[in-house]
């Protein structure tokens, strides 16, 4: 099959709506650029007339070079009993400047009569007049029939005229809008193919995910003809969110073997979704299709077993053709092949069988009861192994360390302030720091009492941070979970700590953090002398 | 349509391969009560052959009762070359005791020959045997075909061959598995409309989310005929997880009208989904479909609007038929209309065009802008609303307080402490604490100390504290959001706070948990005497 589809990411505009989401003006640009890298045909990037915030952007945006996208500005259409000349949020959209417009207008006939409170006539004239309008002014017009499938089984005949009107005005596509998400994979089918045979290849899908299928139903129209998918990136937008592109695009490319714009891209998948969710301030689900760090990731021993004699035996596609990556999970259900295999990246020549395989699993096994997760945590892991079966000795001695909350301070604001106190080859160095919160004190004051005997620390620079509340019942006095990444500029890693009182467990993974620095500083060092 | 279908659940087992999962014994019970509770017809609990953990678990769920749920012990067909009374895995399925035992056999020859390392029809009397054996001590048996869809593509006839062998071996349900879960939906629909054409009435669905399809791949396999649906809770599970069944059953219910027998418990199943997510220490995403915080949840403006003019607008059902309800979001794009909502349920006199409206919205944008969300924070919002726009005067003034994390203690171990010194009255009481962590010794003393004023605060306790680090690429300086869960035993309430220091973002949200308790007993107090 070779036919082109258009993808049209709404991230910025429907995916706004979504819960816990706000985008600043410079997250925007951020994720307009992001996009464009990947491929995507049309960003739709907010709504002129609603928003002033989102007319700055377009006015900033116009200086951005983009290489793939074109970007589209969003509206209603003229409001009822208007001259379209007349209506505010139509001159927002063209002062917006793009060169296409997206413009929703109701399909179903109760949604005209119940929720605009006008006349099917009516509407139909605020579609037309709208796009035509739009079109004088020189825009390509792209046409959304709000609750298109549910005004389809109220009043066909009603949400075809809508469709009708639409593209004789001059809308160059004509979008199917499953608004409130509720539509089942059969209907979806059924109803795209009779548009299609009706309007041709000028037809595109909206979905939302309210039981689920909103990627699915995309998926479907495709097989039923339809030419443009619109969606977000990781699925945002208002209630149970919109299509997942994400997903949508390797399926696509992948699966079905159709050509668009984002597959010379794809291996940049994984990175630029990443990418949007961090600046969307959106929490990533691990398990999400092609993108999640746990799509390519095996726990079960049988799995992983086979998984290395042949990959495809647990994997629908290579993780590298989406730019993700195969994971071993280190947990109780996980074999001694997983364990194996993180021992050999240190000691290559530890056998299966061997005693050191037993203890790391066990020291492994006692740290996750006690709320350890070593999945992200490379670093403690790489620790914990030279630990238990290496020569380990430690870089400094704790001898104390004190950290201070103070409200009100002598400036009348909250203060936070630590003092630590270290061994070195029998030197003692004490210092102190102020910091924003106890444990950002307290980082900065071993760092500080550690680069007078290790100036190498000064490369370190500490890059994410982040703190789980493991049984949040016991609330206040319950254990946590601290993992911190951290860079030199060459390597990153990341380490991990766990304690019922926050400082302490973010202590565990700064010292953690620090010795796997110098241990691989040595290492560096001696490889280039043997 | 009338006709049924069963609901297998794999949370305990299948469930139990996603990362981050690991249960215990007392939560592998609970989460049988909470299925059973929901009328799940089939919950399959575990592999005792391959755990020894699962073979205690299978003890001890003997003693209970269940009302709608038979109990399943999972396993695999015999090892090659053996006989099946030898195997030691097929011994420990028999010993578990369980009425249902489901048995894995693989259907795609290539895995047969590559992986198992067998011959094919080795493979076949694996499966004979393994099925006649167990049928021969009593078992109703499941066979999950596994890799059965990828098998179908390479080598149907042998596919179906192992079909054939596992029904005249006695097995009841034939389970389809799409192992790697890269199917698309029309390939699904297409090959179980052919088994079911060969093998009746007795054909099950086993579907992963690799590619986003899990849930839409069941619906469409009801569609084809099969009777029997597989998945997880929350869709948990290897890699992208399982079908999601708290999606699955209300769409089986509500959009296709198929009788099952969750069907009667429908109005428990957010209560239930939350408190599985909840025992499987699972965040539930708030845009899980049908039973997450924000399904229906609204946040444009229009669409607020409008749904305050008739419901079915935005909403594909009515939130309370799966016992979830509907949410107005306080944002920067939320309109006036939900600010009005919320000063209502206090002041219900304030006019939608009034100053307090006006100056309520700059408020909480100011205060959003700074990092804080309303959405989960209700008894901010109310206390915010008072002091902007009511009469309110402080409980207590805070004179000092001080925090202290000292490593080593007196003890060899970590500590933290707390002292304060507060204001009521004119009457000053100072007091310490000793806590986990700097927060629980602060939360402690504080109450100490107030409680002496207001002894009403002994009923008050944290149910739930969360933290969540806003900026993590500022690490340990990033700011940080404290969201706090109180209850009285009467009512529960929730606070947040924001701070670059965590200790002073949770100071925030406890001295609002405190202020609101006390606000809602004079409220209490005086509506009992005016």
């Amino acid at each position: 099959m070779n036919r082109n589809i258009e993808i049209f990411d709404s991230t910025l505009r429907d995916g706004a709506q979504g819960q816990g989401i706000s985008f600043s003006l410079e997250d925007k640009l951020k994720i307009v650029r992001a996009l464009d890298d990947i491929g995507i045909d049309y960003i739709e990037a907010g709504n002129p007339g609603s928003n002033p915030k989102d007319m700055e952007f377009f006015k900033l945006v116009k200086d951005i070079k983009l290489n793939n996208s074109k970007l589209v500005a969003f509206g209603s259409t003229r409001k009822s009993d208007i001259k379209v000349e007349d209506d505010i949020n139509i001159k927002s959209l063209i002062e917006a400047g793009t060169d296409v417009v997206s413009i929703f207008g109701k399909s179903s006939a109760f949604q005209v009569t119940d929720i605009l409170k006008t006349s099917l006539s009516e509407n139909l004239k605020m579609i037309e007049e709208t796009i035509k309008y739009l079109k004088e002014n020189d825009k390509e017009v792209i046409f959304d029939a709000e609750h298109f499938f549910d005004g389809y089984k109220e009043n066909s005949e009603y949400a075809m005229s809508t469709l009708k009107v639409a593209k004789e005005a001059g809308a160059r596509t004509l979008v199917l809008c499953d608004t409130n998400g509720g539509t089942l994979p059969n209907e979806i089918k059924e109803i795209t193919s009779e548009v299609v045979k009706r309007f041709g290849n000028i037809i595109g899908i909206h979905c939302h995910n309210d039981i689920g299928m909103a990627v699915a139903n995309s998926i479907l129209s495709v097989e039923s003809g339809i030419s443009h998918i619109q969606g977000t990136f990781i699925g945002v937008g208002e209630r149970c969110g919109n299509t997942n592109l994400s997903t949508v695009i390797p399926t696509i490319v992948l699966k079905m073997n159709i050509d668009i714009k984002a597959k010379e891209h794809l291996q940049d998948l994984t990175a630029k979704a990443r990418y949007i969710s961090e600046i969307s301030n959106i929490q990533l689900e691990d398990s999400a299709p092609y993108i999640g760090k746990a799509a390519f990731a095996h726990k079960g021993g049988m799995h992983i077993d086979a998984i290395c004699k042949t990959p495809q035996s647990y994997e629908h596609i290579k993780p590298e053709m989406v730019g993700n990556k195969r994971r071993f999970l280190l947990s109780e259900v996980s074999g001694k092949s997983t364990v194996l295999q993180e021992i050999h990246k240190i000691f290559p020549n530890v056998k299966k069988d061997g005693e050191e395989v037993k203890k790391v699993t066990k020291r492994l096994k006692d740290l996750e009861y006690e709320g350890y997760q070593f999945e992200g945590a490379e670093g403690t892991v790489e620790l914990l192994i030279r630990k238990t079966i290496g020569k380990y000795k430690p870089f400094f001695k704790l001898n104390h360390f004190k950290t201070m909350g103070e409200n009100p301070w002598s400036n009348g604001e909250f203060s936070s302030t630590a003092l630590i106190n270290v061994t070195v080859d029998g030197k003692t160095e004490m210092t102190a720091a102020e910091g924003d919160g106890p444990v950002n004190a307290l980082d900065k004051a071993l760092r500080k009492a550690l680069e007078v005997f290790y100036p190498e620390l000064k490369e370190v620079k500490l890059v994410d941070y982040k703190v789980r509340v493991l049984d949040s019942e016991s609330t206040t006095g319950a254990k946590v979970r601290v993992l911190i990444e951290s860079t030199d500029g060459n390597e990153s890693w990341s380490t991990v700590g766990v304690s019922k009182d926050v400082i302490q467990a973010s202590w565990i993974a700064l010292v953690d953090s620090i010795e796997y620095k110098l241990i691989k500083d040595i290492e560096r060092k001696a490889k280039a002398y043997f």
